[in-house]
């Protein structure tokens, strides 16, 4: 089989001490694979495209469709667009409850593109802000984050998300699952009426495809975040209007999408 | 709404320069929330259960199920059986495409457990094993677990997970996502026969319930992670015979369950 890339080059503003260097760096992959079993679509997984044949196996065999290999009659993968066909033994093996509806519909068509979910494409908008931060605001926040969550101090086992408004933070929330911190700000958002725009969307986790659709849910143009991207949520910060930030740590960051964005960007 | 409690306090055993010392440790609460939508199951969260109402309304936003908040005519929650019920304004507004089936089924009853999904119930067995290890193996088995990752050193972005037998690395696979990492060794154990028991699985993320359960399907019975627990995985560990032992840094690591397994632990 073919082999993907596990990872991908990506053009990125990094700011050491406040001062902006123009740089290539190293992300991660991130890539949706649907499954499909006997003809059926079964469920979407977004990894790293690596070893999908035993990703593919090794799932099957934990949603309880397979035991062994050898339930498998057939497997193969159509790395263009992104799918495998699985064909069991049994033709009846699948009890239908174990089938995720989570599938890409025909509104969308059925190609390669950033937007694997159908409710994705809907409800994830392109957002736009002409909101500027400074480098050194940046680190404040994160900072702040940081110190928000006490869960996350006695327990070492949770994500934080905050949303802020200038220096103002509007809620915080702590969660043990990545998309819950950040659904809890949007059910905030709605719950209490709050104008999104503007708003700066904090996160202590990875910026993946899923945090960045997040965010664009919820309105926020500017995600901020202490850990590392991945090329397909970049790839989506682009077409969303979202400003990416991540790796702040310390007197660094690195700005990858929508820089103009970050005060001293225009120094370039 | 009456609070549920977002952190548990549970024994652990604790090693600090190879001695071991029985202590109380915060773990973070992990809770299933089951979200009905117009009497039809939704979708099953797995959560901290705090700000469930925000939540609730975040994820129906973020799924395209709501636009604004007062689409919904009635939510309330059942807390004792782990229950969210949602009565949305129109009555046909949720396109069953969306619906998750990723249900709980009538084999698992309705009651709160530890299996919240029915697949679990099924293909995750108890698990033994007389091998033990030392304070000292685990620490040299997690150092090589950060080593074997070249995508990990490079983006800064990935789960990397091993498979051990006494100190034989029998694969190790990185992912974007954590249970595909687990999904990858699982699936490398099926494709190529390799007898599972007396083995040793190695993750470098947090000890959440579903990565308990991972370890069980592929049939290992330790499980040493750099990270914390939940306290919904220990509950599952206990139940299925597997060792789990976090925060393995430096000279210290903590044992929270089946402690026999690691050597020393008998001085008590």
């Amino acid at each position: 089989m073919r082999e993907l890339p596990e990872s991908a080059a990506v053009r990125v503003l990094a700011f050491r001490e406040g001062i902006p260097e123009e740089q290539t760096d190293t992300v991660a992959a991130e890539w949706p694979l649907t499954l499909y079993v006997n003809d059926e679509e079964f469920a979407t997984l977004v990894c790293t495209p690596t070893h999908l044949k035993e990703m593919t196996v090794g799932f099957l065999a934990s949603e309880g469709v397979i035991e062994k290999y050898e339930d498998i009659a057939d497997l193969y993968f159509n790395l263009e667009r992104g799918l495998a066909y699985v064909e069991l033994v049994k033709k009846t093996a699948v009890h239908p409850a174990l089938f995720s509806k989570r599938r890409i519909s025909s509104c969308c068509g059925k190609s390669r593109q950033s937007f694997y979910f159908a409710s994705d494409a809907r409800t994830a908008r392109p957002v736009s802000s002409s909101l500027t931060l400074t480098p050194e605001e940046c680190r404040l926040l994160m900072d702040r984050l940081q110190e928000l969550s006490a869960l996350h101090r006695e327990t070492g086992g949770v994500h934080n998300a905050a949303l802020y408004r200038s220096g103002t933070k509007l809620c915080a929330f702590s969660d043990i699952g990545r998309h819950n911190a950040l659904d809890k700000i949007h059910g905030h958002c709605l719950l209490h009426g709050v104008d999104p725009r503007d708003t700066i969307l904090l996160f202590s986790g990875r910026i993946s495809s899923e945090v960045v659709l997040k965010a664009a849910k919820i309105g926020s143009s500017l995600l901020l975040s202490k850990s590392a991207p991945t090329d397909l949520a970049l790839r989506l910060a682009e077409e969303l209007g979202i400003t990416a930030v991540g790796f702040i740590r310390g007197n660094r960051l690195n700005v990858y999408t929508h820089v103009s964005r970050i005060a001293g960007s225009d120094y370039l």
